[in-house]
């Protein structure tokens, strides 16, 4: 797909709408695809796109799911999608991968790492986002998402690696945030960064069966002692350590059943409905940051000011405030067309 | 002082800049005051001061101080003051205190607060903080760093409270970041915002002493035990939790002793640079943001047109990228004056 050129690929506008709503899976990815291009004319008709199925979405559940490489992200997922399908529900599966264009530690780049789950006819996979900035792949996700719930999915898992500033962007657009951990030896939250396991709702300890089960109830104990030093949320939600195994099949319909706790309680207290409008702004505002810093990035005049501006700063011959207020000089002098 | 007008309070700036360097207390206050005015004319001076201050800055070390209220934070300074000023070295005490202007849980509106201290001949106590927004209030504090480094002090500590956001501005523009904790019965982090724990590059048990020594100590166990959990820092300085009692004056050497540590150790292996060249960047970028916000903000129209893209986002009316072109679209209209 990827191959073919851009014109062919892009459908009218009509065809986009009426491929999504009826559920044709091969629209709704060339859709996704449509988005993540950074054209100009692709942007206007993706924009014009979002517009037209804005009245169909914000009905699924969004879910965020994290962890290091080895917890066993995709395993869990294909278990987990197979259970939530199961319950007669469709799933979309996203990913904000900014690390896929170094080729390397790249989470979904092969759609037979679920083979089962891709089989499946109520699920889709999006198996890679592109390597841009992660801020436009984190807005290229949001898009997804839209896209997907205009299809009728009434899930949406959003995944990630835990090893970067991409946890912070998936939190920003999903409703439950699901944190995967191993028991290790000792050691059991080196390699997640700082932060990860403060953001999420729920906490899933994989492969607790067999030889290492013993392990995984005691890593639940520590994780529970450590939540335990963490302020509580704002929604008023009690994080949950669940133990699974997608080997024998154990917990992993008691995490989904946390969700729709987490959801009915959310929904009950305001705060489901509130943190989707925050999303929402802060969503807006990052839109409206990104834009404006395209359209200055975009001159090489301010480009060449900011690298010199920066250098004298690190030197200290020059003061942060003072080059802050000769770069708005020059944006000024461009945007008069005096420079 | 504040009740003279601005134009008796204002000097020239060479008279600012021969007091400051000659290390006339009243002059830096003066400074000070002048740094923290939002007047135009008063920015323009302050620049050039800054500007012209800049090459005998830097030479301080800069430590961040936080803890909730009840810590016993004004008498611990008292005591670590009175230590550092004994070892022949000048003091700088400093506040960022956003909520001030609430006139409540200010922490500095008193200079009582500090008796002692303020009394010593090698301090200099800036009571408090204007209480504009905490980006305003951030920028403030960088720059009253710099200028009672051009007044030759050696240490500089900057106060604030371990409540809210002001704790990441602090920690940006510090060296050191010290976390004062009080040992509680159980919930031990309770009240403690999350991720200042894993800001800190210190942890003082205050208050260690008496009945309390018992459990102060296994607080520290504690801490040691949670700071285990954090990935371990860039810097490769270990985290130390140390006992203190301001009463007792135990704790307090050792803890001035860490900050040297850490400084001799920062220092060899580059993080201490590398560390302030970024926080000199992050200013930049700080300051940039703010003049632009400062400037779009400024303007009726364009506040009017943010706030009913924001209620059609929010009743999902409209994407929050749409809404981000139209709003970047009224500010070219604005500046091209066709609007």
């Amino acid at each position: 797909m990827a191959t073919k050129s851009a014109i062919r690929r892009r459908l009218s506008l009509q065809q986009y709408e009426e491929g999504i709503v009826s559920g044709q899976r091969t629209v709704l990815g060339q859709a996704i695809t449509l988005i993540e291009s950074t054209l100009h004319d692709d942007r206007i008709l993706a924009e014009a796109l979002i517009e037209k199925l804005l009245p169909r979405t914000g009905k699924s559940v969004r879910v965020g799911i994290t962890g290091v490489p080895g917890v066993g992200k995709s395993t869990f997922i294909e278990a987990f999608g197979e259970h939530i399908t199961s319950t007669n529900k469709k799933l979309a599966v996203l990913a904000i991968d900014p690390s896929s264009k170094k080729n390397k530690g790249s989470i979904l780049g092969d759609k037979t790492r679920m083979e089962t789950l891709s089989k499946n006819p109520n699920a889709f996979i999006r198996p890679t986002a592109t390597g841009s900035s992660l801020g436009g792949v984190a807005g290229n996700t949001r898009e997804a998402i839209l896209l997907c719930e205009a299809a009728g999915y009434d899930v949406i898992l959003v995944e990630t690696v835990g090893v970067g500033q991409s946890e912070v962007a998936v939190r920003s657009m999903v409703d439950f945030f699901l944190l995967l951990m191993l028991a290790g030896a000792g050691d059991d939250l080196q390699g997640i960064k700082k932060g990860i396991m403060e953001m999420a709702d729920g906490i899933v300890i994989t492969k607790a069966d067999g030889d290492n089960f013993k392990k995984a109830s005691q890593a639940k104990a520590d994780f529970q002692y450590a939540l335990h030093l963490f302020q509580a949320p704002e929604s008023g939600w009690k994080v949950n350590v669940e133990l699974t195994s997608a080997l024998q099949n154990t917990g992993i319909r008691e995490t989904w059943e946390t969700i729709e706790s987490f959801t009915a309680h959310t929904q009950s207290n305001g705060h489901f409905v509130l943190n989707r409008q925050r999303q929402q702004l802060e969503w807006l505002h990052e839109s409206f940051d990104q834009l404006l810093k395209e359209e200055l990035l975009h001159s090489k005049k301010i480009n060449s000011k900011l690298t010199s501006l920066q250098k004298k700063v690190i030197a200290n011959q020059l003061s942060p405030s003072k080059a802050a207020r000769e770069l708005l000089n020059e944006v000024y002098k461009i945007h008069d067309g005096k420079s």
